[in-house]
Parts: structure tokens; C-alpha cells; sequence
């Protein structure tokens, strides 16, 4: 009978594919109760049968362990309705998402195994034309299409206009999403416990302009003013889509989180001080 | 028989008493429901029973009329434990707490007459060695009382070390403050409706320091490090005490909120847009 | 005998066009000494004999009237190897380089023909593998090909690592360009006078990043680092190029300044206060 | 026959002192034709004949050895008319001004004897009413002295209005200064090379503020306006005088620069590397 499902998802270069094979086989060999499943290429590199994060949802899971850096986290949830959690492996990068050293991988799945805490996390819906793009976790970014060419923005919040700029591009963030993008443009470090939404205008014609801070329930159209220039919308810096001045884009909560395995002991300002200092 | 109670304060220069004064009369003379209270000061020099802003807190009145700049309301709202809501006459400041210019403010009073809703805005609590200061409308500034010398902090939240800095100071705001001190320190500007801290390090040594915003129910504790350098306590701009590195520094949400009567139509993004454009 | 030559050059919109027609009718109208030479579809569009920039170059001509924005001085400029003085008429935008509005443009035009001062501005001179770019008047940028994806850059000065870094890009700027793209993104404002290149990190991942200003004399040498990544350099936000790893990319000071009629009374720190107040 | 003439000072604590001895008794004890002068206090605590910084500019010393802080230094040339080298022996702090390991000095002098190069730096000169304070090394800041009440400063650059301007206060600073105080307030790193003066406006209340790099030779003039509020001058963090709304302050290039013996092989870009990575 089985007790307990993990999933696998890996980064493609070998040093992050040997250490899924490898996790796998001794999960295996602890323990005849846990079903393992490998994600598409994964699986196919090592010769098990392939599966899919879709899959992996569909099945509930209890986690997917994801060996990479932050965007290979990024990318699996995206390809989930209702996130399933995450536990992150780091693979060398500086990531806010992954927890978990290689060196350590063995012995947290090993105690995950006995039962763990969930950490949920908002997302973001952007429904563009009232098509839904994938959920962000870390932001959406308005980016200029013409490099060095400004973009003209209005922003709307709760139906009222909260700014108007022109500027490189604007990020709005989840407070998951401050410490990454949103921070190297100038945007404060938000707890994620607080429930917000962050903007920050990119290299803003107007000195005045300033990072926001924005109930986590607010409603935000973005409405592109300047009618001769692209733009781009870009998810978690995975998913780039062309826009327009026609097209309508609104942006709010999503009606369900990322979730992620804890498996740190130290907290947030614990982790942001590791990361910055 | 009193339908309604009426508290006026008073900036002490000569326009805004007599400002005060013409509104005492013209409320007066339309209806002798209306029971008007003048501050001290401002009672004497036009000839009225001096009372107090801690009288008219007992007595409940409906409101207080302030009729000054920020710094006005700041210092009445000081004086109270739990605070009767507030109407900001602006006499010229470029406040964020005054909402009715002074052409409008006779208007404005009848129209209130009738019914008025109330915007609650958290304060935060100041123990110093476990006394209770003035609780925050704005922000708690904590300051290098040697100017040019930098001062070294711990902060932690909840109990955890979040950073520790050398600095001017370090501002600790309410998101009604994020508009005020904070912003000119490079603070975020955050929505009142969000349940949060900000805190900025000001002109911090470490160039890798960011505003923070934390959750609203957050227990912040300051500590001073170096023995040597003496350091300020400022609330809301208005009274300030000296600290040292032996004192217990304790700040949280305060149990009762300022409170503002809402007299402008528009929202908080069109006032911060009017403030500074 | 022709006494003085003066170029025109304009934007292509009607109202552009029509002052330029309007100022070159009425000084020949003034004085047959003055030689007027309109540049290409100007010229046809008004039915004059088309010159062009290169050939106002070749002919010395006293100076260009430029009608438009900063763009179109820019643009004007990028054609001539030693550029002859420009005077810019400003057609609504809030140009830096725009120094007269279109209501006095005809009586500065006459007082400057009995003489004028000449405020040069040293341009850049960026060679890509050795070979000559657009001389910059106001700035170079590098940024990202793909947008929301960081480039990594190693910045040498005079033969020795000044930083390494991961951003969207980095803008080095001339004093001249201190006033737009690179205070965008948060450069300085730098006193035309002072010798120097302002170098500006765009969104820095590494907080701890910082604008520099160095000498004017510097040799900057750009190397992109990460293979996987396309980069562009954009040249006054006016001319793209597509660049790698491979490339070659140095910076130095031309050594032709760009040339200003100077027009106004006011100096520098006057037109930043008007600009940005 | 004296050849060479070196000074030392020193921090006070035991440290510092116990190095000055070493140094000092080593040396001697290589070469009778050094002569070595010990300053004030740092004589009378290890038993030498005391000498004075004064005496040590008189005599002009080839160099002086401070052992301690950027501020060892810093009041050591405040002491100078017309400082001579100096090199700086690091104990502990992060100082830019300071170029040796305690573990490298003995080396680094012995080496010196043969000959170094000096490295010159321009200096402050504040004119207070007129007459001359300490010069700045790195640089003079305003300040208010009731902390957290801004002040509200004219800033004039030859005689012309730059900006007025409401905040905490406003820092002056040498291209040497870029580094220090100034950084922290938001200021870009200038290289030394720089003929320059850095003003960096500290919590400004007006958004739009920008820190500003202006001609070395710039002849800056410093208003106070607002009468009620106090403020305060000082001198590389050093010297501090109460300045009102009627005093004259006057800032520009001191005639005599502060003096750097170059012991460090790396240049300015890889001393801002190692001190801020």
C-alpha cells in the first residue's frame, strides 16, 4: 500500500540529474510504502517511467521535490492549478525559494517523510483579455519591447487611477516576489506574512515615483498609454507575451497559493540576512 | 438637549485662531444641538471656557476639529488614550492628515452634522523599559543624538534577530506614517488598508540595507549596541527622549487606533497623487 | 555675399514643419547675407532644394536649428563627425538639449546673428570590435535582449576591474546625459563642467551596487560575460546593435564635442530647476 | 645625519599603542639616519620625547604613520595647514583612508624608506562668517540639531541658485568623501581623480532630490532659512558648531590638499571591490 508520493523535477545539466537518481534510488530502498514519480525528461535521462508535473498534481502528491534553482520551481508550479508542495534543492544558485543544500537533500526527505508543515505563499492572476496567464509566484513584469525606449503606463487600483509614469517597465510583486526581482529594482523587503501586493516602477521618467505597497486583495488594471511602442508582460521571468494599448490586463490575487515544504528551521529575516549580507 | 459634541485645537498663530474662532460661531449660530469645546490656549484667546482634548476624549465628543498642519493633529491625538476621530483643517501645510482646505471647512462641518464614517489607522506602542510614550500615529524615529556619529542597532522581530546595522537612526512607521518621515528616508509608500511595519534604516553604512515592511502585529525590539554613543527617541516628530544601550525597547501595535473623520471624497491614491505630483 | 549659413532641421509632424517654414521665410525676409539650407524631407516637404546634415557639416554652416525634442538633436548630431553648433526649438517634450520655446524662437535667432557663445559638450566613442558606433552625446546603454533576464557585465577601466555584475544592464552616460537615461536610473546630476563619465548600474542584483563617476579621460572596456544571454547597446536611445560574449567593446572621450548655441541666460542649475521642480 | 624623518600617531587604546612602539623601536633599530617623532599622549604613555603633529609639519616630516581609524587620520591633517603624507595603519575599522595591515607595516615602511609615491587629495575650506574651520578631507555636513525636525537650506554655486531644499540635513563632500558619509546618504562613488565636489541632500523632504557632482573649483554658499530651527556644521565627522539663519557659510577647494603615502599596489576601483563586496 502505498503511504506516501513524491514527486521529481530536475534542472537539465547532469550534476542536478545525478543527484535526483540518486535521491530516488535510496528513497526506494528505505522503503517499499513510497511511490516515486520523475518528471518527463527526468525519468527518460534515467530510465524511469515518465511522468508530469500534471500528473503529479492530479495524483496529489504530497510534495515534489525540485532539484535546480529558483526557476526550476518557478516553472513547475506554473504548470499546476492548485500548487502541490515544493521543496527546493539548491543547485549553486542564490535563490530565496530553495532551502535545502544537495549535502542535506537525503536527510530532510528522510524527516519529511514523518509528516511536515506547509508554507503557503499568494500568487498572482493576470488575466489578459480576460485569458488567464500562468499564476505568479515572484512577479509580473511590463517591460518595454524596444530597449532604451520608455513605456507610458496607467495604473488602476479598485477602479480608481493610482499613477501615471512613463519608464522602462513596472513590476508588480507578490511579497514572495520582493526579494527577487522587485528588490534589484528598488522595492522594499516584504515580509511574506504580510498580505500585499508590491509595485515598482523600472527607471521611472518621473523622479518622484516610488515603490508601492498594496492591499493583497486589490484589483489592478495596467493600461499601456503610448500607442506606437510594444511592451512585454513577463511571468517569474519564464513566460514573455507581447502587448499592446487594446489589450486589457488585470492583475489579483489567485485564488490558490504556492505552497512549499518547510524544511528550514531559521525564518524569513533569518534567510534574508544569509542571502544579503 | 446635545445631539452632538464638537471639540476645536488650534495651531497658535493668529489665522488659524481666528480661523477657529468664525467656525465656533457660525456652528453655533445655526443650531443649539451642536455643543462646541475649545482647547485651552485657543479657548482663552478668543474668550471661551478653556476645556481640554483630554476632556472632550471623556466627554466622547463626535469630533475634533484640528486647524493646523500635520503636526497639529499629531500632538492632539497624543494626548489621547483612545482617541475621538479627527477632521484636519489645512492651514498651509503639506500634510497627508489634513483633509478640507479652510474655504471648505464650514461646509465640510455641516455636511458632517448629518453623519460621517471614520477611518481607523493603527498606532503603534512604544514601551521604554516597560513604560508606555506616546503611541505612534506616524512613526517612532530612533536617532544618533551626536549628529555624524553613526549608532549600531539590533532589531529583532518576534523574538528573531532580523538585522543588525550602523546608521543615523532608524525609522519605525505605520503605513499612515510610510507617507511622512519614512518616505523622505527612501521608504515605500504603503496603502493605510495594509496591516503593516515599515521600517527604514537611515543613511546605513551597510550598502546592501532595504526598507522592510512587516506584518502589523509584529513585536519589534530595538537595541542599541555602542556604549559610548547616546541616541534619541523621536514620536511623530513631537517628543523625544534620550536611550541608551541598557534600556528595553519594545514596540508593537498599539489596542486603539487613531481616527480620522473621512471628509474627502477622494481615496488614498488620489491624495498621495495630489501631494506629490 | 553670404555673411552667415544656418541649417534647419525638424521633426516630421505638421506643427514642427510649419514653424520651421515660418522662421526660414522670415529671416531671408530679414537680411540677404544669411544662407538657409533645410535637410532632406523638411526641404521637400516645403518645396525648398533638399540639403542635408552631412552637407551643413562640409559647409560650416554657423549653426542647425533644430525643431523638436531632444531626439532630434540627438539624431542631427549622430550624422556629423565634428558637429557644427545646434540650436534646439522645443516642441513640447522636457528635453535637456531644447533650450527655446517656439514663441521666441524667431527673435533668438536674430539677436544670435550678431553673434554667439558655444557651449561644448564632450561626446563618447564606443568601437564594437574596432569599429566606430554613433559618438554618444548623451549616454550608452547596454541592456538585455531579453527582457527580464539579467546580463552579466565585467567593467574595466584603464586596464583594471572596476566591478563585475549581474543587472538588466548598465548606462554609461556623459555629464550631458547625467540628466536623462541614466538619472532614470538613478545616476547623479553632473555639472556639464566637470569632466566626467557617470557609469550606472540598471537594476543591479547585487544590492550593494552603486553609480560611479570617473574620470573623463577613462578607457572603459565592456565585457559581457554570460554566453547563453544576447545583449544590445543603444546609443542616445536612438541607434540598436546587437551584441555577445565575442564582442569587443571599448569607451573612450571623442574627440569631437558636441556643440550648443547658447541660448538662454540661465545656466545649468537654473534649467534643472525648472526641468525637475 | 638625519636622512628621513617619519611621525607617528596613534589611537589610544592598548592595541594601537603597543604597534606605535614596535614600529617605532624597530626602525630605529635598522638605521641611525631615521629620526622618529611620537605625538603627544602616544609619547607619555610608551616613554619617548613628545612631540606634536604641528611640530611634525613644521619639521616636515617625510611622513606620518597613524595607527587606529579613518578618524586617527582625519584629525591628524585637521591639525595641518599643509599636511604632509600620511599613511594609514588599519586596525580593525573599514576605513578607505587606511591602506596597511598591522601585519604588513613593518614591511611597508622599510620599503618606503627608499622611496614612495604621494598621493594628493583635494580638501574642503569652510568659510564660517569668514573665518577658516577645520579643512575637510572627506566632507562637511549640515545638520539639523533638534533630530528629527528637518531644516530648510539655500544651496548657491557661483552665486547662482541651485536648490532649496527641506531636510535632515545636507552633506558636502571631496571626490575622497564620495566613500564615506556620503555613500550611505545615497551618493555615487567618485573616483578620486575627479576634479569634484559631491553634495548629497540627507532625507530630503521634496522626492525629486538627486545627489549632485559639481566642479571642483564651484564656489558653493550654504542659507539657512528657517529661523526658528538650529542646525549644526561638521567637519569629517570630527568638528562640531552650531550655525544659525544669520551666519555666512562659504564652501570651496582648500589651496592645500590632504597628502596619501601610496603603499597599496591595487587602485581605487579594487579598494572599493574589497571594501564593499
Amino acid at each position: 500500500m502505498v503511504a506516501i508520493r513524491i514527486g521529481f523535477v530536475s534542472r537539465r545539466e547532469e550534476e542536478s540529474v545525478l543527484l535526483a537518481e540518486r535521491l530516488m534510488d535510496e528513497i526506494e530502498s528505505w522503503n517499499s510504502g513510497v511511490q516515486i514519480l520523475a518528471d518527463g525528461d527526468l525519468a527518460l535521462t534515467i530510465g524511469r517511467p515518465p511522468s508530469s508535473v500534471q500528473e503529479m498534481e492530479r495524483l496529489k502528491v504530497d510534495f515534489i521535490v525540485s532539484i535546480g534553482g529558483d526557476g526550476t520551481i518557478l516553472r513547475t508550479i506554473h504548470k499546476m492549478a492548485d500548487p502541490v508542495p515544493i521543496l527546493g534543492i539548491n543547485m549553486g544558485t542564490l535563490g530565496f525559494l530553495v532551502d535545502v543544500e544537495p549535502a542535506d537533500a537525503l536527510e530532510t526527505i528522510k524527516r519529511l517523510l514523518s509528516g511536515f508543515v506547509v508554507d503557503e505563499r499568494s500568487r498572482l492572476k493576470l488575466l489578459l483579455n480576460g485569458v488567464c496567464m500562468p499564476r505568479a509566484t515572484n512577479e509580473i513584469a511590463f517591460l518595454t519591447a524596444s530597449p532604451a525606449k520608455m513605456i507610458e503606463f496607467e495604473i488602476l487600483v479598485d477602479g480608481s487611477l493610482m499613477e501615471d509614469f512613463r519608464a522602462d517597465g513596472v513590476i508588480i510583486a507578490t511579497a514572495t516576489g520582493s526579494t527577487a526581482y522587485a528588490m534589484s529594482a528598488g522595492g522594499p523587503i516584504v515580509d511574506p506574512r504580510v498580505d500585499a501586493i508590491v509595485l515598482v516602477p523600472m527607471a521611472p521618467f518621473k523622479l518622484s515615483s516610488r515603490p508601492w505597497v498594496m492591499p493583497g486583495n486589490s484589483v489592478i488594471e495596467v493600461r499601456l498609454k503610448l500607442p506606437e511602442k510594444e511592451a512585454l508582460v513577463v511571468v517569474d521571468g519564464q513566460s514573455s507575451t507581447n502587448i499592446s494599448t487594446k489589450d486589457s490586463i488585470v492583475i489579483s490575487k489567485a485564488k490558490t497559493p504556492a505552497r512549499f515544504v518547510k524544511a528550514a528551521k531559521d525564518g524569513f529575516y533569518a534567510k534574508v540576512k544569509s542571502k544579503l549580507a
